[in-house]
């Protein structure tokens, strides 16, 4: 165990945050916010220096870390970056509580956008910024920040890659990480500059269009109005609506698209699944909702932006789907559970996830009808091994038990039901946002109790660092020596 | 495939329907019920002449079946059991309507136990006994009896154990599957009895007594009054609890207790997590509705019968959980998933199941720290391949699915919402009973419509027969030559 190598690492990362943290502060600056200018100086100073004691007495000796180093680091990293991250918020005294500061910084970081404060329109600009930024840092940080910053020369970074990667990469880019880093970078800030131009097109005011592409990007979902994306024009909704669709598409894709890869692109069988769901869905939800708007423009607008929303676990809104009939509810629920394309910021299950899941069921029927026979299992144009099936499907237990265990943790809640508390469990694990009844997305999480925003707070960490790295960093074996 | 002996099975299995059909009419007559009477021997008519036609028409060539036979003469049986026994409630006009008596007859024989009925008390003396005899019967039927029918000089037969036998058995009893059927079969006939005393001596009239017995034993929960067992007294109410528990027991422990293998039965760790489980949630709710009852007699006893109830799949009720505080409804909602022992009457999930996917998961992490140790993984000592293991878990997807489509398929309902349906596809595919919402205990599944009552009839089915089975007969690679 390379405790050095944790400590200096995680000290980077917490020394990055200082850095970045510059940014809010010039955005308070400029709206001559004082009390947000302190409270991050002051957060950039403890980061700063948190950071470089971290490093300096942890001065590795070797720079060798294992599998197991790497879950390490990418959870504490996480959990560091929040903890310090929620810091601005409590001095400023904007959101005055801990376990709530801490609950919406976790919800930022992990892109979950689910939330404690009922009226957001009273934060200042510089603490909205923030707030839609960590879910802009952790989309990179899914993606490949951690990676980034890692020793090149050490091949086993890619374990943290597999701990940090969204669902289970078949393929990869580039041979070289830190290249396929870099792609996967600029991708991912070219992505977001056109969203952003996109929303200023449509007269979004600048601070709104910054901080929804900022959002979008990461699929994370925090907004600066009650209503969420309620009140701005259509146009606007149909851009964050398709960029939405677009952050929960593998990033990979967006390579070989500039390569001109076509084949391999539209060949891409999760890409279709992706597309397809989001059609039927959309589809069955404009049927739902049409009594309610009485007019097929707005059921298909309300319709698709929600489904993307939720299937991308981006989590803006612009209708409370709470109101809604119960067949649109009943599909918004599954939609819930699913998540985007491996290898995005999307959180969830995973669509390739899910493919590989039913390409287990059907190998065990065609087993049962013919036992004998030994047919291979294709996916994405190569043969998935009965070990990829198999860690796909124990995945999915460990991940309906993540579920199962936050639901019952909350259900100790006194004044929450079994629909706000279920749904909460899940959208939380799956890193989506709103949830039905008293968790919807015209309301807040900030009516639970401290120990059950602990609970959802830690369900976004599992859920976003797909529960292995999360568990094996608490677990005591991995701390003893072998 | 063996399509004639498909047929012979089936028209064997409706004949045997045919014999036992004779009981409940013997009860409708000691009631003098000339409308059940003319009802049941017309039945009787019905499904000998069908019987005996299917047997005449398709006298087999070769008795060898295969697996998939096998499926399919599951699945048919379990289809024809109910189309025929479905038929006293119409020709009697006790239920009028086709989709609801066929579900009633499905959710008796596949021993679920959700009722169409809201006022049974207006039921004739025959076919309340018919409604709970198909519980005993389907009890029975996932026990042994297709097995014990089956040409016993063919080895194939095990195929449809395993698909009857509910959850992976590890361990078999005697090697002839005809002699453990037997030994089976007794057992079943002489706990119920047991439980059948022990109701008289609490002063339950006969006739209550007969029905409640054959309800618990196949795990069923169809009773006679509106309120299930509310109105019985304590003793009766903890009988039912004990019985139920019993009968959630895997049967080979009661065959081991016989042979005074003590070791073998203490030492089954089904055993201790089934009964570790009843404890804790029992303990859970008893303190979560404490403050209702202001009695902690009561407490417990509710509890406890609550909880044995839907772990053992039974579903009789001494009170309405729906009433119960959200930390009661959600302890009750996460045990609908659960079910009872592997080799029991019980149905849901199983919790040997549950304990293999947890070893699974255990085995994924120690292989994340240590890459290159390979540690055999051990259940009920003996070693879990990956195979047994892989196999669960698959079918825990398989199974989410089921219950994903089957929810799907009621949010078309328009007057149901969302928690009523998710509640109805949970307790329906796993063969518990009664939900929450409007298909909670005291209420019933009549206000579905006839598309929806079909989805959970089917869902039922799929629950009791796990999956494989149903599948495999409607799928339609089955029916062509290899």
């Amino acid at each position: 165990m390379n405790r050095r190598m944790i400590i200096y690492m995680v000290g980077s990362i917490i020394l990055l945050e200082a850095v970045v943290l510059m940014l809010p502060t010039i955005v308070a600056l400029c709206y001559q916010e004082l009390n947000g200018v302190f409270a991050f100086s002051l957060t950039i100073i403890i980061a700063s220096v948190t950071g470089l004691v971290m490093r300096l007495v942890a001065k590795p000796h070797s720079r060798v870390i294992y599998a197991r180093e790497g879950f390490i680091i990418v959870t504490f990293a996480w959990l560091f970056l929040s903890l310090l991250g929620c810091l601005p918020f409590l001095i400023s005294q904007e959101i005055p509580n801990f376990f709530d500061a801490f609950f919406e910084t976790v919800s930022g970081f992990t892109t979950t956008g689910a939330s404690i404060l009922r009226e957001v329109e009273s934060m200042s600009y510089g603490m909205l910024f923030w707030r839609s930024f960590t879910h802009w840092l952790g989309g990179m940080g899914v993606l490949v920040l951690i990676m980034a910053i890692l020793p090149s020369d050490s091949g086993r970074s890619i374990h943290i890659l597999r701990a940090e990667m969204a669902g289970p990469v078949v393929g990869k880019i580039v041979p070289k990480i830190k290249e396929t880093a870099r792609i996967l970078y600029y991708l991912y800030f070219a992505l977001t500059f056109l969203e952003f131009v996109f929303l200023l097109l449509g007269q979004m005011p600048l601070f709104d269009a910054a901080v929804h592409a900022l959002g979008t990007a990461g699929t994370g979902g925090f907004g600066i109005h009650s209503d969420s994306i309620a009140s701005y024009s259509p146009y606007i909704q149909w851009v964050i609506t398709v960029f939405m669709v677009l952050f929960g598409v593998n990033f990979n894709l967006f390579y070989f698209l500039l390569l001109r890869k076509f084949k391999t692109v539209f060949g891409n069988r999760e890409l279709w699944f992706y597309l397809g769901i989001l059609l039927v869905a959309s589809g069955i939800i404009t049927y739902s909702i049409y009594p309610i708007y009485n007019n097929f423009g707005d059921s298909v607008r309300h319709s698709c932006f929600q489904v993307a929303s939720i299937v991308s676990t981006a989590g803006f809104s612009t209708a409370d789907f709470n109101l809604w009939p119960d067949l649109a509810k009943g599909v918004i629920f599954i939609l819930m559970f699913l998540g985007g394309c491996a290898g995005s910021t999307a959180g969830g299950l995973k669509l390739s996830r899910v493919i590989i899941m039913l390409k287990a069921i059907q190998k065990d029927i065609r087993h049962l009808l013919h036992p004998r026979s030994v047919a291979a299992v294709k996916f994405e144009g190569k043969t998935l091994d009965d070990e990829t099936m198999h860690g796909v499907t124990t995945y999915f237990a460990l991940y309906i038990v993540l579920i199962a265990a936050t639901f019952l943790l909350l259900s100790f809640e006194p004044s929450f039901d079994v629909q706000s508390n279920l749904t909460a469990s899940v959208t939380c694990c799956n890193n989506v946002g709103p949830g039905f009844g008293l968790v919807g997305p015209m309301e807040g999480f900030g009516g639970y109790s401290w120990f059950s925003k602990l609970v959802l707070t830690f369900a976004m960490l599992f859920g976003r660092l797909e529960i292995y790295p999360v568990l094996l960093a608490f677990y005591p074996r991995t701390w003893t020596k072998k």
